[in-house]
């Protein structure tokens, strides 16, 4: 026996129930891993008030992000083997596997080994943001030395993780930001500039911080009409990519900048990455690289008990954080 | 001597002057061809009225577009010979090169032997349009048998272009035009279906001809508003491909279409293809074929004569020829 979340209706924190589950042999393709250490996202959050793209049925499992040591390995399970400490990268649905438990199967293919030194809490708390920053930046994007990357909304996980995943190539990476308030905190994240984006003007702060020769990337999660800045601010060739919809409003796209750059507007998810198996395996071999070297560090904002789950979940929705939030198990 | 039209200042179609010229010997990597006919472009309309994105130095040369016999080759082109018959892809710059001419030099790189069998007039009027939808359709596009394709102004040169080509590959072409006028011509000339926007509704007639399933690719040379109910009605990890401005608002992207279907919006000039040696070998493959086979002809309004071309840009400019305006020297 061992316990994991689940919830039977939408709502709260406090919907989230633990309870005593039998946890089967791996079946073929899959491993089980005692888990250590739970990275929580904000899906989680989405899948529990019901505002996710997947609709629950209960007893409702959850939890993408995980990190342990493999317990046991099904059939046609080659690269794992009982003892290894392993991460989860997000690569399946809700209603298939969940994370939030003691005792997890997992679709081997998604499970990572990671370097020992950089502890569960930290792996957990890495496979999202990194695979989801580098799958643009990298896969997609082809950053790299003397590149200059705008990364919007540059505070969130995701955003800190564009900012590493630059320094790590040799690219530059340009924080936006609104205020003033997050600004050292970004400068010490490794953000070469920030840009205020009620202070300073986009365009001209990007043409004055390049010598006039603009950003071959944007990186945005946000959308609506300030992302036609970011657009504007591409060099020829440039592409801009929405990982989000934190704004529902149409992008406006100049149409004079989009064809006389030849620039790509792009949406963009991280299942695009874990859904395909190279360029899963890229992406592993590039994360585990710069985990193992420290280019690549998690930022933790708090760790959790298990048994505080739905404090963490508080935490998590209070938008307070900075930083992931981390179960231990 | 040679004749050869050039301009001494921006206007009308009789700024244009036919004047006696001295060929040179083709030096290193480039041929002379005798011209037995031009294809005439409006971005030379744009030249010599001076809203091209080149300013022109005077005498300005011209002309993008021609078909000829080689009749000299220079240092290290070994691809031509002298009596081949070629046609001239556009991929230069008119401070360079200039077409409207007798015999004229051009860079053997966007030379290429053409199919005998289609003669002069119909090869000086392909590559422009042939290669521009090319690019997009298949090099970027890889638009393959079973695929749907939008093609908005469906009945210009490059619109016609795109719709042969869906068919040469065994995609369906579904043409986006304003009015019903031109619905039966463009059936005709190989539309699957046509879509008139001023009584039908994009999103809703593209979700009925494709059972719901969406198209894989629009081509759009205008932009605007309406672009966006082509954006909306392609289907997962569609492509939309903006070739042009005809219209100069912003393109309201939106964008829960491209972040869930992963959507592309790409800016995109024929140029991308021909100043690069890998993809333009590639589209005189493609175009050659078609052409060899007849699945690509291109369609021509009206041929006039070398000493006529001034009327011929005054023809061009009316807005009034369907298909191709060729000149005959």
């Amino acid at each position: 026996m061992s316990r994991k979340y689940v919830f039977n209706r939408t709502g709260g924190p406090d919907v989230l129930e633990l309870v005593d589950v039998d946890v089967p042999q791996p079946a073929t393709g899959e491993v089980r891993i005692r888990v250590k250490a739970i990275g929580l996202n904000r899906a989680e959050i989405m899948y529990r008030t019901g505002a996710y793209v997947i609709e629950p049925t209960y007893p409702a499992q959850l939890g993408y992000e995980a990190a342990g040591i493999v317990d046991a390995v099904g059939a046609g399970v080659s690269h794992l083997a009982p003892g290894d400490t392993v991460s989860v990268i997000p690569g399946f649905a809700f209603t298939d596997y969940g994370m939030y438990g003691e005792l997890v199967n997992a679709p081997a293919r998604v499970v990572v080994k990671h370097p020992d030194a950089i502890g569960f809490e930290q792996a957990a708390a890495s496979w999202m943001m990194f695979v989801t920053a580098y799958g643009a930046l990298i896969e997609y994007g082809s950053l790299a030395a003397g590149d200059t990357v705008l990364v919007r909304a540059a505070s969130s996980s995701v955003g800190l993780a564009a900012i590493q995943i630059a320094n790590m190539v040799g690219a530059r990476p340009i924080a936006i930001t609104r205020g003033t308030s997050k600004r050292d905190a970004l400068l010490e994240a490794g953000a070469s500039a920030v840009i205020c984006t009620e202070e300073q003007d986009i365009v001209a702060e990007v043409a004055r911080l390049t010598d006039g020769k603009g950003a071959k990337i944007a990186f945005d999660p946000a959308g609506g009409a300030e992302a036609s800045k970011l657009i504007r601010s591409l060099h020829q060739d440039g592409i801009f990519f929405q990982y989000g919809a934190l704004e529902h409003g149409d992008i406006p796209v100049p149409v004079m900048d989009l064809l006389g750059k030849h620039l790509t507007i792009r949406g963009y998810e991280l299942f695009e990455i874990t859904t395909d198996d190279e360029k899963l395996e890229r992406a592993k071999e590039f994360v585990t690289a710069g985990l193992a070297s420290g280019k690549l560090s998690a930022k933790i904002d708090r760790v959790f008990e298990f048994t505080e789950m739905a404090a963490a979940h508080a935490h998590l929705e209070s938008n307070t954080q900075v930083g992931k939030v981390v179960v231990r198990v």
